[in-house]
């Protein structure tokens, strides 16, 4: 990465997710989105291959992985390393910045996962209650 | 909420965000979607209306807010409190649990509203390489 001109630097501020048209919303989109927080998660495991990612992301469609892939490479979080082999060989990883994003993302993962059986019970309970 | 079944809590387990069919992936669904995320962050300040939760998330139609907050609802990590006043009062705040999710994701769009301005660089400095 060559360092960004100084103009840009004098004029790039803090994003401000609240408002429609700052493109923190991209951002927001490619590290949240479904697809987007399982490749994070993935990803802190160290570099994969887009075939293995595929298996492991229980569900995800080849063309979905691969968009998913593109936005979070776009926005410098995933590293695309293309080997000058037969059959090609393409691997993907983690920047410090995507080791970041995962660490938030992989926290909110690991809450959801854990917190799973009393989300259950709680909409068990209130289908009852909506029964009675 | 009411205890949930013995039957319940026996069968109750972490769940597994890799797997397609797990339930894990709609409570993923209402909490990283991008209303989701700014829903949560702006109840992490306290009890809101609805009309103050749509003047303050820009771009948000009415539907698509009262969508997200029913998911969040669903699984109890928001509570609705409808008083019975002329005009009818609507309001939304986190649970418990409503809170620890709201704290992950909060970290998450701090990171990066924090770490726009270096995307944006790099994605500057990407452009240039590809036209030069």
């Amino acid at each position: 990465m060559t360092p960004p001109h100084d103009s840009f630097q004098a004029q790039a501020r803090r994003g401000e997710l609240m408002h429609a048209d700052c493109p923190s919303r991209d951002v927001l989109k490619h590290v949240t989105s479904r697809w987007g927080v399982l490749v994070l998660v993935i990803l802190s495991d160290g570099m994969h291959r887009f075939s293995d990612l595929r298996r492991k992301i229980g569900g995800v469609s080849e063309k979905m992985l691969a968009q998913t892939l593109q936005g979070l490479e776009g926005d410098g979080l995933v590293l695309r390393t293309s080997l000058p082999v037969v059959p090609p060989h393409v691997e993907y990883r983690l920047t410090p910045w995507g080791e970041e994003a995962a660490a938030l993302v992989g926290g909110l993962a690991d809450w959801i996962e854990r917190t799973l059986p009393q989300i259950m019970a709680y909409r068990e309970a209130n289908a009852e209650a909506m029964a009675d």
